[in-house]
């Protein structure tokens, strides 16, 4: 990838992004147009820097431990339009075009499961 | 808080999500209305547990080390309209109806600090 000047994306370099003890970011994945939150996964430096460049996203698969290009056995890609650290710089939102469902199971989001909530003073 | 029956949230009882090696789970809060992420934060088991019975959002704060009602002191607080865990148990998505900026900063929501991205294919 060519470089870029002045403020833009340059290879090699990152915005000032905290990585926790073990190197990892954790990155929230919402669909763009539909505002879904689809899943919550992780990254490293270099799986940021590839989400980055390519515009496609890549995490850090803390179970396989290696890096893992969303989708590039299903197809299931997601497209990035935008990510925002959030105030502490500790946390990305990635906001994506998604094709097909982002879960492994099928669901169009990973965030299927409910949790019984009480209302609220009773 | 009076026991339910059944299948309903009985206190003491919590389903069966996933905590870390730190007893904690990250927690995706989104506004149920506007589907704007607003934050990311983490919960114990006990947060979790107060967060359904009570209905407002409980954290745990990793920095104080210590449970931190959501508006306790800003008097901005997130009422918990649904709680989702995704397809792992291991990460959580609270739908909550937020008064006032979720921020510390002022801001609405946390994320707003824009990375670059390259479009795919440049």
């Amino acid at each position: 990838m060519a470089e870029q000047q002045g403020s833009e994306f340059r290879a090699g370099s990152l915005p000032e992004v905290k990585f926790d003890a073990n190197g990892l970011i954790t990155a929230v994945v919402q669909e763009a147009t539909t505002h879904e939150v689809l899943m919550v996964a992780w990254m490293n430096r270099e799986s940021l820097a590839l989400t980055l460049e390519t515009g496609f996203t890549v995490f850090w698969s803390r179970s396989r431990q290696k890096l893992w290009k969303k989708g590039e056995t299903s197809g299931c890609l997601q497209r990035v339009r935008e990510v925002r650290a959030d105030c502490d710089a500790d946390t990305l939102l990635v906001l994506v075009d998604q094709t097909g469902p982002a879960c492994h199971t099928g669901e169009r989001s990973c965030f299927f499961q409910p949790l019984p909530v009480a209302a609220p003073g009773s």
